[in-house]
């Protein structure tokens, strides 16, 4: 038998969720698409569900992790503020840190 | 602003999912019980859904967690081994040192 200890993590702010590994890909996607509904096309979500889910992180943060921007060439669109780039590292890097704990534990306690 | 990382952990064995939080509860309504069909209606749920997860753990583990009894005055039943009794004890050790980290990595990384 070989053993491994898994664990799955996420932030509470204010009003319980804040960030967890589904909020962070939606981020990532409105990263990548300039967009919350192309974003939310791509991850087969309505365009309600990321609405709100990016409604509640800008809530619970103190300075938005997305905006909408007005103008320009394109039009417009929605942008990831440095502060929702600045979560999505501070995301990873406490997965990281507890992946390295889940090992350790796993060598520590499992047979 | 007062943000804290949560996690929520589970064992994976040979055939994925070995123990989590409610297959731990299960085992303790089977000890309570002495019964597989009375722990899974005081948990609302299927017997055939208990027997499941018990045989999942039963064959992912060198030692089975739980084991029928014949005969006897209460005419048998289903107890806890010795086993069982000491992969509750170690899941919850386990919950109490990443509770421990959530702690550690919250005041840490966390604004």
């Amino acid at each position: 038998m070989k053993y491994k200890v898994k664990c799955s993590i996420w932030i509470e702010g204010d009003e319980g969720a804040f960030i967890g590994p589904g909020r962070i890909d939606l981020l990532e996607n409105i990263r990548i698409e300039g967009s919350i509904s192309k974003a939310a096309k791509a991850m087969k979500m309505s365009y309600r569900q990321a609405w709100e889910l990016v409604d509640s992180m800008n809530k619970q943060s103190k300075n938005p992790l997305v905006v909408k921007t007005s103008g320009g060439a394109g039009g417009g669109g929605t942008l990831l503020t440095d502060e929702g780039i600045k979560m999505i590292k501070l995301f990873k890097k406490l997965q990281e840190n507890f992946q390295k704990f889940n090992e350790d534990q796993s060598k520590k306690w499992l047979p």
